[in-house]
């Protein structure tokens, strides 16, 4: 089964305690797609400009990303700047340049078109919509976005909600969409607006899943290496989605295996910059960080 | 075994998003005990002043906690006033009237000396050490603190950290003790100056165990119920020490045990305001929301 993800595909400029890197290959589809490939085959949706260099290209097409919908167009990539402090928890956003992004609109093969798993990345919800609109026969349809949009565009971004399964929000995210400030009670607010299932994302305090059957609460994996948390929620987005999107049913049993590998997977993201070392990550090293991390969390 | 707990006995006023309460009983003390009488004898050593209300030492009486070394001068209760607001994880202090705290120098019976599981809650680290050097032969040495001892005694807390096997700090306390801002690096530093058992609670987020041997991380029992946090900490310490203290070793097992309890019995502590949820608790709803809590975090 493969996986479409619509999103980002960036140059990012990241200055943390562990040093500064300079348009390093980002964006919130090749975070995603760089753990979701470790599970299935994995389409990238997204737009880059003519600066954009060659070599990353290689790479994402090295490491199996499908890229026939990877559009270039005249004009420069989006860049985002940003600047992490102390307990690394919250990005400071210092520049962004849209550029080629502001005028976005998806293009897909009809043969991807009949991609049954969906991921929408973090991109105006217009654009998500547009995209899902196209597609044939969506079965399993998951979500990001973040607080831009949810101040912009809320109606169109609750409009949405309804039309996927499974919502993916951090932790300020899923409050200022709800309005509430108790995470369960925001997390039931979500899922009353559609979604069977909601993630809310807590950087290094976790995740907690909320769905009409069953709550899951996950620590973070205890790490103490954390270089860069740029995309560890794309991350996590991406070994959860690909995680099911392998597996046969979603049951409790399969949830809960795809919210500790995906855990896992945004501990290695954090341990260097970009995608440095996620993009030689292997379904063995998850398996075995899960041993430690299951470890840690038994009682 | 008995416990024997130094700390305060307050008059809490606390105003929450659920209500107000007007000196209600709380204190570091009060919320330990209330949790650790259910796993053995606890020694209350604290002081209040002539205006404390009978019907709260008949209270605590009757909850049969030992209340042979709890002194009662001639003045004022300690009492603290508090406002939680938006997501309740931190407190806002109002007022702080230390009254007849601020001339308190434990005096415990000759029996109480040879209690051999001794938690040092949050005082001066003076009057902590002062405890702790009048014990005939402690065994198993609990402490907490706050930021402003952190601040104002950093060397005496730290002096103190030498001489206890469990340190409980909440994240905020262990990066400024520490000054790490990461939570592994923070905790393996405070491990590093003695104690054998550190421990972090993170609120809303869970609790991070470090120790030599293994690390623990569990997320907070998922509740949408949240009326007065207060006191929550130090019921936390409450179950942890109370059973540890029952459990005939110290291992990797009970450890996991005693921490999970604990969290329940937090979660429980913030269902009401003040100690009105904790007072009514019995060992029976711990273990009861104890598998409900192992359900969501099975994986």
């Amino acid at each position: 089964m493969s996986i479409i993800v619509l999103g980002t595909v960036a140059l990012d400029t990241v200055k943390t305690p562990s040093g500064r890197r300079k348009q390093m290959l980002g964006g919130s589809a090749v975070h995603f797609a760089m753990t979701a490939r470790l599970f299935t085959s994995v389409n990238l949706v997204a737009i880059v400009g003519s600066d954009f260099p060659k070599k990353y290209i290689d790479f994402l097409h090295q490491k199996g990303i499908v890229l026939t919908s990877l559009i270039k167009e005249k004009g420069n990539t989006f860049k985002w700047e940003g600047q992490y402090q102390g307990d690394l928890n919250t990005a400071l956003t210092l520049n962004t340049e849209l550029g080629v992004l502001s005028a976005f609109r998806p293009v897909i093969t009809e043969e991807q078109r009949t991609i049954k798993h969906i991921f929408l990345a973090n991109v105006d919800p217009d654009i998500q919509r547009h995209l899902l609109q196209h597609m044939h026969s969506p079965q399993l349809v998951g979500l990001d976005s973040m607080n831009f949009w949810i101040k912009h565009k809320r109606k169109a971004l609750l409009r949405l909600l309804r039309k996927v399964h499974i919502y993916v929000a951090n932790d300020q995210e899923a409050r200022s969409l709800s309005g509430e400030s108790n995470l369960i009670k925001a997390a039931r607010y979500l899922y009353s607006r559609g979604p069977k299932m909601v993630l809310v994302k807590k950087g290094e305090h976790g995740v907690l899943f909320f769905s009409n059957k069953f709550i899951f609460a996950l620590p973070a994996y205890p790490t103490d290496t954390v270089i860069d948390p740029t995309g560890a929620g794309d991350t996590f987005a991406g070994g959860f989605m690909g995680y099911l999107s392998k597996a046969k049913r979603i049951n409790p049993a399969n949830i809960s295996k795809a919210l500790s590998l995906a855990t896992v997977a945004a501990s290695f993201n954090v341990e260097d910059f970009g995608v440095n070392r996620t993009c030689r990550l292997k379904l063995g090293d998850l398996e075995k960080r899960l041993v430690k991390f299951r470890k840690y969390i038994l009682f």
